[in-house]
């Protein structure tokens, strides 16, 4: 009989919660109209969408009207970064973008293509040791025409947070815009825009069990936006398209219930988080946490193990045992090269080719947990005997 | 009690079909990994999203290679023509856009946006009375430097259909692109993408009894695409973005059960429609048939019936009598601007308000369709009386 699985990589995706699946399937059955119709079949799916919307502006303190809803993450934020950077520059508001090293590629690639084929410019910030931002870089980074400032609120592979209330104090007094890739905060920290304090704010459904297909991005209202998906109008003309209706029954339901549940699971996957580091430190001999010691995802535990000859032999031999992890992102998980993240924080390649990252959710228990010490100690010795043969 | 719901909005959205909502539910419970995940969560969803793009290029006649999912009909095509002319002009092929005057706006503002922020030529051809390009005007319009040409397959306000396969020999043979809006044929049409002779081709799954918020777009292997959404190089680094592997799964489903009925369907839809057409020209007075007589989709009739104040009224009517009908695009239904679709036809503002179309999908019987040749004149009569006492 196959060993019950252990899934440890909610932060690559979450399995969508019952209740949100109950939530969206009258939108995939009963109620199909289409949000712009003026029949009742389409109202009914308009007062579906405007529910869902106000839910998700009420998570985040905002007006629904600020909710854009999108196809993923990553769409939303092209759309802030693309959007905002384009309607300030044709409004003499800049051509500069000041992000980090350690980004999401959605925001990373994305500068990077307003950089090698629209004529911006960008910056990339350094991170120190623990994957952080320094508020002092960027107010030393800021430049008459910066456009804009992405930075994310949690690192999804090492789990770091940017101080980003700190860093806004510094931004938006300057007239720069402020957006801040919340995908991996979603479900586990406050993501209340006024508190934040940011411009511009991406969510994805699937990292806090909701359904895949479903990105929000909240733009506070007069943001200068150049829609990147024109067509119908949808989205007060910000983002074309017919509406995914059961995907925002879905994201707005899961965004409820895993805020509503925030303090509560934070406080029970930090402790399991720390007990997964302890154990993990102290049974795996020449390995290292990643990240920042505190300042961390409360469900996300990630490991650079020092002699292995690449992390896809652990995930195997975790994947045997039952136990689905990864080696940081899920996006380039098929990749051999170390992790940019760990190489912007500074980690040697021997070590950052043997990354780790466990991602916990509510569903993971102590066994769980207990089970992952039982089995990774002996699989690390055995691939680093694997790896000292094949070197031999 | 309620009067049965008569839906012939098909054309705005559809009922997802029973069979289709049960081959996503896995999908949306128990197979809930990551495509990029390497670990037995991320292998099954990694092999539907795998099996989904192989029975769609299936349908398509292409390589599953040449299948590019993505979040609505919408964003495939400004992937499409964002992509393709902003690729096209990097490499120095030109800077002209060439499309029509009754495309869908998700065709339509994005050669807008991309000439008025971007900086490209664009020409948009006329219509003929009954909404279809020429062929000559295509050929004569072609310049050395044009990049692109959009034209849709069939039209989703008046159904007409465009000589695409006749065109393609002309553009293609230049040189140039041939991207088509196949949104409105899906289900209805043949889409083979060899016979259609087409560089790139747009599918919406809501269109044929599938989900929504899955977009598909076919591009020729070769054809060059700048991404419109960049990040973790999924969809092979063309649309980045978590893969929504519930709706890509609902997509081919959809889009292989409505293939294999395409015949069938487009037959008995054919005869209703027609039935319709003659029956509403027969007894609601001052009313013209918009579109081709006979080049048209099978399951669309739309009318323009003089002497109303608007179409507002009337699609109230009807939906009190349980019939869910629309005035042309949902996605404009709320404007009370006469559609720009039958404007480009050549129809009088008059005539132009007071536009009705009615789409039919397999479940529509003989008796829906009585029953709006019953109820739509005496309304028409109404309203017209209405709409005299108000000028009076």
């Amino acid at each position: 009989m196959p060993p019950r699985l252990i899934y440890m990589d909610h932060a690559a995706t979450t399995p969508v919660h019952p209740s949100v699946v109950e939530a969206m399937l009258p939108y995939l059955t009963e109620h199909y109209g289409n949000p712009s119709s003026v029949h009742r079949q389409g109202r009914a799916a308009l007062a579906a969408l405007d529910e869902a919307r106000r839910q998700i502006a009420s998570v985040l303190g905002c007006s629904p009207r600020e909710v854009i809803l999108t196809g993923s993450g990553s769409e939303a934020d092209n759309l802030a970064i693309r959007g905002a950077a384009l309607a300030r520059r044709e409004r003499g508001g800049g051509n500069h973008i000041l992000t980090s090293a350690v980004e999401h590629h959605a925001v990373l690639h994305t500068v990077e293509q307003l950089r090698d084929h629209f004529g911006f410019e960008a910056t990339v910030l350094p991170v120190d040791g623990y994957g952080r931002v320094s508020p002092a870089d960027v107010e030393a980074a800021l430049r008459p025409d910066t456009a804009l400032v992405s930075l994310m609120l949690a690192n999804n592979e090492i789990g770091t947070l940017q101080p980003i209330a700190e860093i806004s104090r510094l931004v938006r007094a300057r007239g720069v815009l402020l957006h801040t890739d919340a995908v991996q905060a979603g479900g586990l920290l406050d993501i209340n825009v006024e508190r934040l304090d940011v411009d511009m704010l991406t969510l994805a459904a699937h990292k806090f069990y909701g359904p895949k297909g479903v990105g929000i991005l909240y733009v506070r209202q007069g943001t200068p936006l150049l829609p990147t998906i024109t067509g119908g109008s949808q989205e007060r003309n910000r983002r074309s398209g017919t509406e995914n209706v059961a995907g925002a029954v879905g994201a707005a339901a899961a965004l409820v219930w895993a805020q509503a549940h925030r303090e509560e699971h934070a406080a029970s996957l930090g402790r399991l988080r720390d007990r997964l580091i302890e154990g993990v430190l102290a049974s795996v001999p020449d390995t290292v946490l990643t990240g920042h010691p505190t300042q961390r995802l409360p469900n996300l535990a990630s490991f650079a193990i020092d002699r292995l000859h690449g992390a896809e032999e652990l995930l195997l031999g975790l994947d045997l045992a039952g136990i689905c992890a990864s080696s940081g992102s899920a996006c380039t998980s098929a990749s051999l090269e170390p992790s940019y993240v760990l190489r912007a924080c500074g980690l040697p390649t021997e070590l950052a080719i043997g990354s780790l990252r466990l991602s916990l959710g509510y569903q993971t228990t102590e066994a769980d947990v207990e089970h992952v010490l039982a089995t990774l100690p002996p699989l690390v010795q055995r691939l680093r005997a694997l790896a000292r043969m094949m070197q031999a």
